[in-house]
């Protein structure tokens, strides 16, 4: 039985594509060979490479001017790969501090230049992003740098700033929602969530600004070098980009990020209704900012939460479990995650709460 | 029909391993999810995690203080990645150019610190690495860096030079053959070649070296960073760390790296052989620098060579291209090749000069 995986990353993949990538793990559509055996170079691979890249300008209308790229070491590497590239010596950066992973961005970003915090509604319970009116922004700022989605503490930016370069982690977010990328300069996010198994990190970046990178950084973390390349200045990791093409395959056939958009949209809306239904239970984010991606909340009685996570468990609804740093429970229900399974942990949540008040 | 794969990587696979991974693709172990969809810090994994580790550990008998990372960005991203941890300011570090890959590590090194160029090979023909009395060495040097096998030219490092620092590239030989880890200060491998899929970088460290990285160094870009995360600092490309998982019980259960060297060293030795017993073929390195991974050579009359390429094609016989700067013939005969491949080579070998000459 498949089982209801509520992983926050690595999390679930479409159980089609899956099967899918199972078929052909050992002979690649009658080559002899697993598609993960073949060369980067090769006829086979360089395929899926390029219709990989089409498949996302298609799915995000990615106007011309931008690049899309493979690149590697999740979003902790574009942390400082960010400032490294785009802050040029004596400017400042502005960054919104929304959770843990915008404050490992400024943190990052702090070794390397001047950065401004902009906002700071990091540690705020119930938790939340700013808000577009509240960023004490800097004159002539390089970039200014948010979180799209904080899968930690379950909080999304629903409307974004405007700003001449604006740069996002959308690491749990990408791909979930429609996207007016001329509105950003740069936008990065690990694979492990949206887009397939861990092992690529996508960037969409704005041409023009990789020409700001000083020779003094080192090749291979240049976004020129990326771009110049395709992709292909050294191996890229052929299978994860092989995953995300059948990825973007599936999220074609599915009507694309507007019809993602709806089925996010139902899928959390009935989650956050449940959760708003009872005192039992309560939301860890403002309502306004709440995620679509990654649902959070506390029991009223908190010594039940480990309870509540075991007994889900044992009904096939698994790792529900909060991060570790925050505890609570959350439900990551990504792009691949099944409607039934966001019914099913409704039901449980009742039977649960039946049971227990 | 499997193919006989002869790519310098990403490269052949073992069948078992590869049979094995997508048998459980869809369903790992009845847990109703695939690997690739576990937590990167759940039990799953994890014991996979571990295991790995313990596995390169015993084939390659690791001592005590040294710690197995597993990285990402391939051979490329380690060029940078070491004279930003282990070159002190105002320190000279030596290197050896032997070839294609050598020269690039050189060409990074060299932006970002003093570099001694101890020996240059890199574009003699036939092709070889330096010996080990030849190097021009600098006194206190801050380490001395090697490139164990030119995947492109087909030459090997068969005596490593004795330093306080020892650093190699071992990509295309690393897991091949019995290696005396003491002696090295650290090994770095892309993991597309002899490990598993494009994905990782497998690094060998000596742990007190880590301590050397200047604070200045962004968190994610330090040794020590992965050596204290147990390489779990963020998501670790968790398909490609499985699929090596499977890879060093292939290789416990086939005799460790004993059994595997003599296979090797069987293997490029009739295929040497084979090219030496006729003018129609001439090996492209120096005999006592052979490679036993890559095997390469010329035709007598270069013309045919695009000729005998397509014409072993058709004999099943893929990817014999020499890399696509230095032209000619390459069979690379990684630790996953079969012996009964490299026959079949020989057998057309035999053949095509028959025919041709």
């Amino acid at each position: 039985m498949r089982a209801y995986n509520f992983s926050a990353g690595p999390a679930i993949l479409p159980e089609e594509v899956l099967k899918e990538a199972a078929a052909e793990l050992v002979d690649y559509q009658g080559t002899g060979m697993s598609i993960m055996e073949m060369s980067h170079r090769g006829k086979e691979y360089s395929a899926i490479h390029d219709e990989c890249i089409a498949n996302i300008k298609e799915l995000l209308n990615i106007p011309e001017g931008y690049s899309v790229l493979f690149m590697t070491g999740g979003a902790s590497t574009q942390f400082p790969l960010i400032p490294m590239n785009l802050l040029g010596e004596g400017q400042t950066a502005d960054y919104t501090d929304s959770g843990a992973w915008a404050s490992k961005a400024i943190k990052e970003a702090k070794m390397l230049g001047n950065i401004n915090v902009a906002a700071d509604c990091g540690k705020e319970i119930p938790t939340r992003v700013p808000a577009v009116d509240e960023l004490n922004l800097t004159d002539g700022a390089a970039y200014l740098h948010i979180t799209s989605n904080e899968t930690i503490s379950g909080a999304q930016w629903k409307v974004f700033p405007e700003h001449e370069c604006l740069i996002a982690d959308m690491s749990s977010d990408i791909l979930s929602r429609p996207l007016d990328v001329s509105k950003f300069g740069l936008i990065y996010a690990g694979s492990q969530k949206n887009l397939g198994p861990a092992g690529i990190t996508l960037v969409i970046i704005k041409d023009e600004l990789a020409e700001r990178c000083p020779d003094t950084v080192p090749t291979i973390m240049r976004y020129k070098t990326h771009i110049a390349n395709n992709s292909l200045y050294n191996t890229v990791p052929t299978f994860p980009v092989y995953m995300l093409c059948l990825v973007t395959r599936w999220l074609k056939a599915l009507g694309g990020l507007e019809g993602m958009q709806k089925l996010n949209t139902e899928k959390a809306g009935k989650l956050y209704d449940c959760i708003d239904g009872t005192d039992f239970y309560t939301g860890t984010a403002v309502p306004e900012f709440r995620s679509n991606m990654n649902v959070t909340w506390r029991l009223a009685n908190e010594d039940l939460e480990p309870v509540f996570i075991e007994e889900a468990s044992k009904r096939n609804l698994k790792t529900l479990k909060g991060h570790r740093s925050v505890g609570g429970i959350r439900a990551s229900i990504y792009n691949a995650f099944p409607e039934e399974g966001v019914d099913a942990l409704i039901s449980f949540m009742a039977a649960f709460e039946a049971k227990h008040s």
